[in-house]
């Protein structure tokens, strides 16, 4: 279907244009680049965590958006939201049991567009940006504060580690 | 499906972002948001013709993208585009047959989640800027030339006014 293909294009015009040379050498460079990807990562998760967690009907009713432990909605991530955004589930989902989870996609499409060899691997934090964001912000809407990043060893493979915060 | 809103929550979150206030007074502003958002939809808009034309069978080979006839390339998104973008059809598509099109769309889903008033309308342009570009460049893709603007009389109902360029 094209309308998923359509985020996915949307997705690499914007990180090109983040990336894009920008005349003002005071304006924070890549740096600021992946922190706006991750502020829209982060709100667009937060909309489709409650916008799926609303209109599935295996979920918890529209008042109690939470969940009630941290490992069902990692499960939720993992299933739900990377099937409406990719149409598959996540590859893996492990845990320490201490609040720190890896998931592992082992062929992230928001990566396969870029080539495959390690040369590209520098270029592949600002594909994850966002994602790492909407992790969070997914996550925050189910109730929970966490801090997501992102690593690859090949692509394009990938895994997000997140780590929950205690309150 | 929520793929589609995927899409819709990407847009919103990257009009509010370049809507954001800008510290540098000398960055252009508005004018410069407009543009990038119409930049951003020519080379979606471009990719998407490009894929939507290699997967119908309907089309043209691959080969030979461009319709023969600029009717032809403006029922093309009409119908296949719109309804890869927002699951239904434009709802009128008139021309002067002198190569001016004014495509329709009573209820466009990019201006569906501001409000409905008259006092919002003078903040529609930022809800129209990229699926401009997006015609542009997906005409483009099919060989033609043209230039898009759109105009909004009553909320959510609007009107791109497709100019192809004779070359």
């Amino acid at each position: 279907m094209a309308d998923a293909v359509l985020f996915e294009f949307l997705h690499t015009e914007m990180v090109a244009e983040l990336w894009a040379p920008d005349p003002d050498p005071g304006s924070g460079g890549k740096k600021k680049s992946l922190s706006v990807l991750e502020g829209l990562g982060f709100r667009v998760g937060q909309a489709l965590g409650e916008r799926l967690c609303c209109t599935s009907s295996s979920r918890l009713p529209r008042e109690t958006l939470a969940f009630r432990e941290e490992v069902d909605a990692l499960r939720f991530l993992c299933k739900d939201l990377w099937a409406a955004m990719f149409q598959k589930h996540m590859d893996g989902l492990r845990t320490n049991h201490q609040g720190t989870y890896v998931l592992q996609d082992n062929s992230f499409p928001l990566l396969i567009a870029m080539g495959s060899g390690p040369q590209y691997l520098e270029e592949a934090p600002k594909f994850l940006a966002f994602t790492c964001g909407l992790l969070c912000g997914a996550l925050h809407t189910l109730g929970f504060q966490s801090l997501v990043t992102a690593s690859v060893a090949s692509l394009p493979a990938c895994k997000f580690q997140v780590v929950i915060q205690k309150s």
